[in-house]
């Protein structure tokens, strides 16, 4: 008895790679992705009165995380990597049915052209994740603010300091006003949320390379202290 | 590209019938289900640390509401069944994916014999749902209580009378006490949240049947009087 499902969408996201990829959504507000809803889908009437709400829920598919096995137990990036817990106390992408579920912010629904777009913020996706659908967030079913929660009582945010090398400097200095402040904001929010694996937190490796949107960015980091060494725009429309 | 997923769990709930089930889980908290996890899934090692968590997610498939063909537009019964809205601004069963997804209260988990058993409370399953992915419900993330919300913004909850007919009065009173109370109780919040169709709530039909578990149930209406005149268990322990 299995169960085939489509994909409803397709998420073109600032996350190009999974590396800097926030551990939940919500995390990093300014993290933002389109949604593209794919025929026959992309009907206008499909989403009417969707944006009398806030928050979405989209459940979707963990395309880069498929593996020929599930395991019983993983090891949550949040204990440190060191202890296990049974794959269904967490949110691993790593397990018997690779489904993935974010709640997000709906910023715009887009349906110029023949296309129907959600513009979403605060989210998880990896560029390319598919999508098998779309549910309005109901606070008075969904809040649920004293559920209690085991190891991942709050989000795991510490203090930063965040610099950038003169080099990196001009290359935000030559970007329109608001896409400089957009772009550092954002590689603040990564780096506070501390992108490396733990095994990584330990060792002297301290020099590692992210893609934002279409930046690759390089950056070195001692203790909370990260320092962007190096930031290059790979086109034209980099946010696009 | 289409994705392929496999049942993990099965849900015995006490909804035998779709009318009665709640529009949202966490409506009626007294509803309860229990979740038996499917071999191979049903190791012990794979819900480690589950018990820290008071909420689940649960993602499972409406097995009871394909439908040949998807419409964009569904009408939500508590716009009364007349208004039509998007298929992904609901959270209706009749949706190009059947997926469903709930927030549900863990009560306990079984590990006796062999096998994994979840007790479910606030569900709003029909027996013989099957489940596809467990994951515990994190509220610094999941819980956004200041969301908006379209078409509804609160529970249903209008005050209701319920009565018994001195038959239906027996039979409870034959019952083991916490059971008694137990099923009045379940009745109450079912009625509560009135299961008729929008367009039955006007018809001059005022007799109604439905399954709580294993009784069978019916019941009689005027304005918001309900009076349960039947009563009947089908099997000796008509709650397992």
């Amino acid at each position: 008895m299995n169960f085939d499902f489509k994909p409803i969408g397709l998420i073109h996201s600032c996350f190009k790679e999974k590396f800097g990829i926030p551990r939940q959504s919500r995390l990093i507000p300014e993290a933002e992705a389109r949604l593209e809803v794919l025929p026959p889908y992309n009907r206008a009437e499909a989403f009417r009165e969707l944006t009398t709400y806030s928050h979405l829920w989209i459940t979707f598919v963990f395309h880069a995380s498929a593996r020929a096995e599930w395991k019983p137990t993983v090891r949550p990036p949040r204990l440190g990597g060191n202890q296990r817990v049974g794959v269904f106390a967490s949110r691993s992408p790593f397990r018997p049915n690779p489904i993935g579920l974010s709640v997000v912010n709906l910023l715009a629904l887009d349906l110029s052209g023949n296309g129907v777009n959600l513009r979403l913020g605060g989210v998880d996706f990896l560029d390319g994740t598919p999508v098998l659908d779309i549910k309005p967030y109901i606070p008075y079913v969904d809040a649920v603010p004293d559920a209690e929660s085991g190891y991942a009582p709050g989000p795991p945010a510490e203090a930063i300091e965040l610099s950038f090398t003169p080099e990196a400097e001009a290359v935000l200095a030559n970007l329109p006003d608001s896409h400089a402040s957009r772009l550092r904001r954002l590689i603040w929010r990564v780096l506070q949320n501390d992108p490396r694996p733990a095994y990584l937190r330990e060792e002297p490796r301290n020099r590692f390379g992210m893609r934002l949107y279409d930046f690759n960015i390089r950056w070195e980091v001692k203790q909370r202290s990260f320092r962007v060494t190096h930031l290059e725009s790979l086109s034209d429309r980099p946010f696009d």
